[in-house]
């Protein structure tokens, strides 16, 4: 057997110095994966992080932008949340990713710890999916000057503090006025977060190849301020014109406290996005109904 | 003529300290209506700070709490805000409010200051809607001991911090286990609070008749987790048992910030009521009507 | 032993003509069902026409007016259709009921056939949670005739044809105007029928012990047009007052086709209730979580 | 002056026979505009229906498609249900269109009669803002016979009659299934039509660039089924698989009534889009602000 892919990043969720320390179980899971992909022929290199974690001595490592610049393929083991993070990381080197779960499926980790080994053959050797998801890029602007700058795959979100009002945001999209929305916050979410936190504020769902964002009110003080999807083409400008108290800005969630008037947050579409590979058959909308609970009764 | 009511508490939107000088436009607005209820042979009293603010020495003052043992009505000057403050003040002496708005009507403040004088001739001569609204009593128990107690007249709203993810909440009614939500947070609020924040979070209006709360989730990760209404007759228990970051309790606008796992908040009815005095013909759906921009088309 | 009650009611689901013809697997439960209470000592009752197409003949029967004057307690065997059904005949009897049922539980049908046995026997001994839902009468009136009368346990629902556009409808309640609707229809619920069509069309849960109906509009032009929450003590008139096409006023599941412009559906609390009995620690909540998918984590 | 458009088309509302007599009002605006664009010199040519109604017999005339073939602009006189007629049937011709709008402002027909002399006299000189916006080719399949055939502007509704209940609906997206859907119907809407039903079930707007449908069901049984944007590269079929009585499809206003089980609506973009001009400094999102009754605040 012949491999499409030669070098493998190989991610476990501890690939950020500040989780939680790993369980022996999923030091376990490490070494399995990682054995059964040299055992078809492959390079396999941890992130830095993880092999000190999981103790794992007997494989080459690297930090994740060393993994970027080596590696055609990257095995992430983990949630969604895990993937978000490596995706972000990853993007840019335009390093396709595929996401081992150990715990319950998610949106974008939909290979099963218990029996990855037939999809990562199939996969490393060229039998795949693929699904290419949009990022975010998002800058924050005070008097002229970007004072904090991120990457987002699911959402960028401005909201109150927990005892203050509501905010009151001037929204502008393309360098147009859009409106201004006093409410408790406001979601942008790309195709890929429009399944968190802006469904549950409301908002539709955005199959991944919709080149858009959608703009979720949360709890709007006006009943018709109503969810709106918009050109990824066009950039969107959030400002902050009243409230009182704190307000901050989420980007997936990574945080900045303490926004204040005049501040504006912008959102376009980041250069690169993040490549998925899924087991052949795949698709979207069986995991749609799998994670949300719709009655099965197709074939 | 003879009036139903003899001695009238005037207090206006500057009865707390801690609010803006008023204009001399206000301090005119008092005198006017000061000046007209003593010429219908009704005394008039002022709460002490509305007559410091607005300079009026020509009539008696008291503290609030003296109103409230002293007079037979109150009118109150300004919006629902301050309608809201005033009345969780005075619930416990069952004193009946009216409401004089200098700008746009409220939903329980709708005399026109333009017009007032016609309205309030007709209610202090018993020519009035009565509009009883019930008033909520919330305790925060930590450890088994009340680390803080509110009435309110609105809402008692649970929620997250800015920064901090989504919250989870145990519900009881009645002793009776509800639900665990995971949300930004949870809404109780009366009839009267079911027009303000719960609506905008996609609760229902309750009539002022019901006695009832909507128990309202906001963002609530599950999307069978929707507003239910419940008798006002049980205590809801509302225990903050997960969540990251700054949980606090808000109640009307008073809060309690920096809540901790285990801290429960306890909401039942209050012993007494608020009395609102309307000019007749008034009634709830008109109000409704005006305030949500619905179309008129009756008669 | 001694039963509180003594003169049981059997109704199968197929006590209506219509019905289509019983299983012998349904035949057999009503049997083993009749054998049970018998065996505790009491008399047991069939409807006719249960009895007809279980082919029992062992047992007397009557129809279900027979059944409401001559017996102290119904068990209805099927799903919650079945017992919206028997519970609006026998209402006006004061006949408490108890459902059993043979497939999903339902929101009012908790009892599993498959261990039916120790539930009922505790019931007949007087050990139960009772549960009282309002019934709705509602009339339909042209030109001041009443063309139609029928009682409702879940909703009246008044709505558009398939083809045609919105409905206009003017809504007042005890007398006084509320609003003109234009949508696809309106739904005015019980709290039993709260959990029913109302909650997909974006309504609340209304707990069973409020007072209360709940008017949801269906798809309403209006954005500001939401659900409210009307005292069950005042009488709805909805008047069809525009839309083209085919408009229909539907009550449970029983319909009145072809309304004209200037009917009028009035809708007023029943005289009677219907009484559940349900096995001693059940409560509303839990059937809640049970039917919504809610997550569990209580006691 | 030279105008970029020299055959002007002048359509009515009254361009279908089955539409009312119309008002001399109604004529003398169709006269004041035919008088204006000739006066710019245009050529003028009426829509036969439109010039026997207003009695116009100054100025030539042809049938819709005549005009289509003629013609390099079109200008419509009436609402924005006039101009969704009208672009459905010029479509396959390219024929840009110009909405003028007697009464309240229509989404896209947004020119007022009152002052249109300057916005069109800037529009023929090729002054305007182009909006291009996507129509759905829609298809009733019946065992493999197509029955029927329609073009929509706003949306494809399957939905039920007014006295059956839900109905199932079998939905596939580009070959895959998606989901079974019990509901009162649902609506795949384009960009033009979000906001318009699709917005009253609860969708969301979708700004017009988006190459995208959106798909809301409506009163869905499940509360997880929720409004879905997918992307109009891929054909959407709707197969009737369940449901009692009378099931219909509508496209915009066009109806199939009487839907059997097995019967598949497919829906797929039209190989032609219309083109709306629109005055200079036009821009959707103050359109929007205007019809949704949000507050303006913005330059």
């Amino acid at each position: 057997m012949t491999s499409t892919f030669r070098h493998i990043a190989l991610i476990g969720k501890y690939h950020t110095p500040s989780a939680a320390a790993p369980s022996a179980e999923s030091s376990a899971s490490l070494q399995r994966i990682a054995a059964h992909v040299r055992s078809l022929g492959c390079e396999v290199i941890l992130d830095t992080q993880s092999a000190i974690y999981a103790g794992m001595t007997d494989y080459p490592s690297m930090d994740v932008d060393g993994l970027g610049k080596h590696c055609d393929l990257g095995l992430v083991v983990g949630g969604d949340g895990t993937m978000l993070g490596v995706s972000r990381h990853l993007a840019r080197y335009g390093t396709p990713l595929v996401g081992i779960n150990q715990g319950r499926l998610g949106f974008v980790t939909d290979i099963a710890l218990d029996d990855f080994e037939s999809s990562i053959s199939s996969i490393l050797q060229g039998e795949y999916e693929e699904d290419e998801r949009p990022l975010m890029h998002a800058r924050v602007m005070r008097d002229d000057v970007c004072v904090f700058e991120a990457q987002a795959m699911n959402d960028v979100v401005v909201n109150r503090g927990s005892t203050s009002g509501m905010v009151e945001l001037r929204i502008e999209v393309g360098g147009h006025f859009v409106s201004n929305q006093r409410a408790d916050g406001l979601i942008v979410a790309t195709p890929t977060g429009s399944t968190a936190y802006a469904l549950s504020a409301g908002g539709p769902m955005l199959h991944p190849s919709i080149p858009a964002w959608v703009m979720v009110p949360i709890a709007p003080h006006n009943l018709s301020n109503r969810p709106i999807v918009l050109s990824d083409a066009q950039e969107i400008t959030i400002e902050v014109v009243g409230g009182r108290g704190d307000v901050s800005a989420n980007f997936d969630m990574q945080s900045l406290a303490s926004l204040q008037h005049g501040d504006r947050i912008l959102v376009k579409r980041a250069d690169h996005s993040v490549h998925f590979l899924h087991p052949k058959g795949w698709n979207y909308f069986a995991t749609l109904r799998k994670k949300l609970g719709w009655n099965e009764g197709g074939s």
